[in-house]
Order: structure tokens, then C-alpha cells, then sequence
């Protein structure tokens, strides 16, 4: 099956001086990413520090995007927690309000997990969930999630849910993960994780990415998109992938916020919620340098 | 400073076949746990599968056992989630009932983090609380929530918030963690995660155990303390130790939970929420086995 390649950006939520989510912000920031011609948003994934926020901020953000006109088919919330009754209830909220689909966390404390006790979790979600359509986004994230979504786990929930599992994103960093999920289920629509494993995924079958960098470098990530198989794809290629190595230096999240602070000329786009801290001074030049980069087409 | 010894129950969390939280069965099973003798229960931990629920359900519940006539003194319930507004409306909600205490893990999902991120969020979930009384005991618990509460960080939060740190669970199973803790903050009361560390812990100056395996075994357990320093103290030691290294051996807490069915003769303890899967039949004869071991003394 040839899957039509996208990408899709883990959108940063911003926070408030009182680490309130600041809705206003992260509405502007999404129309923005839209703008600059992201195919769609997988926000509320790790990038967007989902995790430190409550089911009720989650559902109130979903709705604040949907209300300012951003098209629900265009988003793929994260909505995978470490407790049952919330992945189920944030992924009913997202189906109901008509999102393209969920990116969905394993439950992520108790570990090690039986292949059997993650597959009734999921299977629990997706009875609740209540459609056939695709719709579910596996989440691979076995460095945050400590359980990975295996071969066998996917092969599962394919089998016993026909037509529900749409895709799964690797984080893991391993590309040859990605490969063999690829080769053992083509019919799936398989993300990577950065821009830079772009020209390999897509050689192989897979469907784009979804980068956390991405938040600062829309612009050029779709054009390495547009030029796959082109002359100009190596140094697309290239250019995407040094705004990208300056993120792997530095602490993730924090920087980018900050870079897209100054993408968005507004500190307030810096703030992170508590356990993350915000990027030190010595991380500073970095960012700004990375700026610069994914200016230039600009 | 000499701490009384003392016994917390991590009391399991029943489940209706629906997979709902039963409350009937919780607030009866809290309520045995007490009359045979249990100090006070640390209900919400990791072997109550707490991570597993959500705020509303763990509110609920919190209330249920109060409003059943246990004593919210008695209570030291955990309230650490991953995103901090969970963490703050728990620890808020079981200050105002009351409640002698919070056994509070530190946000899990986000790793590998920032000594100063975490201080970070204790400090928040410590200011929104807005009492200078000792109520926060800190839960390490590394191995599930792979983030460790290291020794400057009980320094920090011990300098910052006078008096508001009272203890610490050292769920590590690492006794030189336990001792070093114990040797380094006399003043607070650290409890080990097993009855088979209680005679260490108490001899080192440390304040007793919060143990999984005491929710089928609290005469055992106080048997023992009442015991420490006695001729008796070796016999029973042995005793408890043969109990606890069955459930060493197996899937932790679904095995504590068919126990629970033997001790209470109710199949309806049985019942694990996902991603735990139900104890299989192969290990239903040691589990047997361990309760006959802590029925002997009925």
C-alpha cells in the first residue's frame, strides 16, 4: 500500500505565569503551523508535555483548536494515559469531536508489562471507542513509556480490531524498528520521529514524520517533502537536518520552546510546566543559531 | 530521633467485574486490614494499582473509606501522578479530609529529568497545599516511576519546607539506599517496602515498612514488631519472610490480590484493572501456599 507522505507536528502547548495553559497562544501557534504548511497537528504528544497536563486541560485545548475553525480531520491528539478510565475517556472526547485519529500511549507506570495485559489495555480503548474506522495511532516511545509497542502487540490488535489500527509513530530512534514494523504491516501508515530518518522511511514504504522539531522548521520539512526523489533531495535532506542536530545537543522540550519563542517573537512561548525546566543561558546561542537556520527560506 | 515503628498497608484497590472501582469491597477489606491490626493504610500506591485510576475515581474512593468511619489519621494515601494539576487536586483533596498524610511519587513520565525539575514539582504540589505541618512522605520507586527521589533532593525540599517533610518509602529494595537516607534525615520516618528489612530498618533508626505483602499478612507483620528486640524476634522474622518471598516469585500484585480472595474468601478481590493481568493457574498453588502460611496464627 502507498501511503501519501505527511507530516504531522507535535505542537508545543504554551503555559501561562502561573502554568496555566494559555489557550490563546497555542491556538495562534497551531494556525501558524498549519500556515506554514503542515499537513496536521499530533498535538498533546510528548513534545507537548501532555503528560504533566490533567484530562480536563487536554479536552479544553482539543476544543479551543477545533473552535477556532482548525479542520478536526487535520488532528491527531494524543490521548494514551497511565490510567484506563483517562486514555479512554480523552480518546472518546477526541473521536466524538471528529479527529482524523488518536496517537495513543501505551499505560505507562506499571512495568515490565505482559504482551497480554498492554493488548487489553488498548483492546479496552478501542471497545470504548465504539468505530471501525482507522482511527488509532500506535505510540512507540519505549525511553519515556518503558513499554514498548511490539511486533507481536501490533499484529494482535490488527487482527482482533480489523481496520481500527491507522499507523504508528517510532520514537524509539531505532530505525530498524521502524523498518521491520514497516515490512510486517505496509497496510499501517508508520511515522518516524525526525526529519532526518525522512528520504529512508518513505524509501521504504512508510508515511512522513512526526518531529518535535518540526515546531520550528515546517516550512523546510515540507520541502524536503515536495522534493522526495527529486535532484534537490540530499540537500534538502541536509539543510533539515542541521536545524535538527542542534535539538539532539540540547535539552528537547525546553528548546523548543525557546525556538519557538523566537520563531513567534514572544517569550511567552518559553515557559514549561514543572518537571521540565526551562533552557539555561549556555543552551542559548544554540537556539538562536537554529533560528537563524530555519529562517532562511523565510 | 526515635520514630514508633509502625505498619501502613498499600491496601489493594478491588474491582467490580466491570472493571469500575468497588467501593463495598475496598471500604470492608480497609476495614479488616484494620482490625487485625494494621497501624494505618497507605491506600493508593503502586500495589493498589492507583496508577491505574483516575483522580476522580481515587477521590471517591478517599472519601468512601472516611466516610465508613475510619480515621483520615490512619490514612497516608498516594496522590503522585504524572502531570502536576493530578498530583495537586489529589494532595489538596486528601489534606483537606484530614488525612494524617501523602505518599507522593514524583511526575513519571518525562525522563531522564533535572534534579531541579523535580524539585520543582514537589514545590508546587507543597505551595498549592498551603500547610506547613509534616505531611509529605516521598515514595521511591525508581524501577516503575524512573525517577529516583535522590538524597540532595530530600535535602532541598527538607531546607526549603521546614517541617513539612515527615517521611520516605524506599520501594528500591536497595538497603544501602534505605540506610543512607535513614542515617542522612534522622528526622523524618523511612520505611522499607518489606517486613524482611524491618529489623534493619528499625535497628538503623528508620520508622518501619509499607509493604505489599502486608495486606495478607498484617498479624505477621505486627506480630513481629511487637516482637523486635525479643527472643522471639528471629522466629518471626523467618515467619514473615517465608510469606513474603512467595510473592517474590510471581506477578506481584495480582498475586496479592488472589490471596486477598483466600484471606476474605470473596473471588471478587481477584479482579486487576489493565494493564495487570489476572494471576494464571500456574501460580495458584503458591499462592495457595502462602495462605495457609498466614492463616496459622487465626
Amino acid at each position: 500500500m502507498i501511503h501519501t507522505t505527511r507530516l504531522f507536528v507535535p505542537a508545543v502547548t504554551p503555559f501561562a505565569p502561573d502554568l496555566s495553559v494559555d489557550l490563546p497562544r497555542f491556538v495562534a501557534f497551531c494556525q501558524q503551523l498549519l500556515a506554514d504548511g503542515a499537513d496536521g497537528l499530533a498535538c498533546f504528544g510528548t513534545t507537548s508535555e501532555a503528560n504533566s497536563m490533567s484530562v480536563s486541560e487536554r479536552m479544553a485545548a482539543l476544543e479551543a483548536l477545533i473552535a477556532a475553525g482548525i479542520a478536526p480531520d487535520r488532528l491527531i491528539p494524543g490521548t494514551g494515559c497511565s490510567a484506563l478510565p483517562d486514555s479512554i475517556a480523552l480518546t472518546k472526547h477526541a473521536l466524538s469531536l471528529g479527529v482524523r485519529g488518536t496517537l495513543t500511549l501505551p499505560p505507562f507506570f506499571y512495568k515490565p508489562l505482559t504482551e497480554d495485559g498492554v493488548f487489553a489495555s488498548f483492546a479496552r480503548v478501542i471497545e470504548a471507542a465504539g468505530t471501525d474506522r482507522g482511527w488509532l495511532y500506535l505510540y512507540h516511545i519505549p525511553q519515556m513509556s518503558g513499554v514498548p509497542i511490539t511486533l507481536p502487540l501490533i499484529d494482535r490488535l490488527i487482527t482482533a480490531f480489523p481496520g481500527v489500527v491507522a499507523g504508528l509513530k517510532d520514537s524509539s530512534g531505532n530505525w530498524d524498528n521502524t523498518a521491520s514494523v514497516i515490512a510486517a504491516f505496509p497496510q499501517i501508515a508508520t511515522y518516524s520521529a525526525s526529519e532526518s530518518l525522512l528520504v529512508k522511511n518513505v524509501a521504504a514504504g512508510g508515511a512522513g514524520c512526526i518531529s518535535a522539531s518540526a515546531n520550528v522548521n515546517v516550512r523546510g520539512i515540507m520541502a524536503l517533502i515536495r522534493g522526495l526523489g527529486k535532484p534537490q533531495e540530499a540537500v534538502l535532506l541536509e539543510r533539515v537536518g542541521a536545524i535538527r542536530s542542534v535539538f539532539e545537543k540540547v535539552p528537547l522540550i525546553p528548546a523548543i520552546k525557546a525556538a519557538v519563542a523566537l520563531r513567534m517573537d514572544d517569550e511567552g512561548y518559553a515557559i514549561v510546566r514543572p518537571p521540565l525546566v526551562a533552557l539555561g543561558p549556555d543552551h542559548a546561542a544554540a537556539v538562536q543559531a537554529a533560528h537563524v537556520l530555519s529562517s532562511e527560506g523565510d
